[in-house]
């Protein structure tokens, strides 16, 4: 949107993306929405990050993302599970072991997930600087 | 970590990230968790991909960013300006007007935001799928 003012001369944004079926994370109702909420939040985005370093078993990943949950890890997994970009393997072994592993399609979001933690944990001093910059203008009262 | 079973060999982790002068949103007190976390949480990531397309208001940003709330809103404008991404403007007019924009660091992260966005609405149909063969294993019972 090139306009001034893109919200007074723009039509409505359809609220879902199958009509035109393009996948678009801006309208309300789109399933893309989702999968990048499992992508990006919290837990989800530390165990693709997590899982770009190899096989892990369910108690190696919560060690590896510190302060997660056994039910949040367990839920996050699922969700990435579904969305195609876990893969789940169940050795027959005793006792019974169960790896996580990231699929050709988690391979290619977690490393493009990877780039931007990296632009992140980069930028930190820039960012620690502006929060102090926020807070000196803004004093708690 | 290149070992078979990372957790068993390597030793704890670090749960913070100042002694070695390096961020690591895997580090539970790590800042740049928090960074990454309004960066990508539902609400920040769609502003970010917002604020791309331009400066806005307050009520433009609120109907391109479809489902949030003005509190929601509120809040991650609020966390992104305090960490140095968007850059609010209060204009000398009447009636005032506040226009939200990116900063220069604000736009590097914004635009790598950008690509896993477009990386995970390109791959939607790829996921829809692994979600319907996965729901056709798991039966909701």
């Amino acid at each position: 949107m090139a306009t001034e003012n893109p919200a007074e001369t723009a039509a409505e944004p359809p609220t879902d993306c199958a009509d035109d079926l393009a996948y678009d994370v801006f309208a309300r109702d789109c399933p893309s929405r989702d999968a990048l909420k499992h992508v990006t939040d919290r837990w989800g985005s530390l165990t693709l990050g997590a899982l770009l370093d190899g096989t892990f078993r369910f108690n190696e990943l919560r060690r590896r993302v510190q302060g997660v949950s056994e039910k949040m890890l367990a839920q996050t997994l699922h969700a990435l599970e579904r969305d195609g970009l876990v893969h789940r393997e169940a050795q027959q072994t005793n006792p019974p072991r169960v790896d996580y592993a990231l699929t050709p399609l988690g391979h290619q979001v977690a490393r493009q997930l990877q780039l931007l933690i990296a632009l992140v944990e980069d930028r930190m001093p820039q960012v620690i600087e502006a929060r102090e910059r926020y807070d000196a203008r803004h004093p708690a009262g």
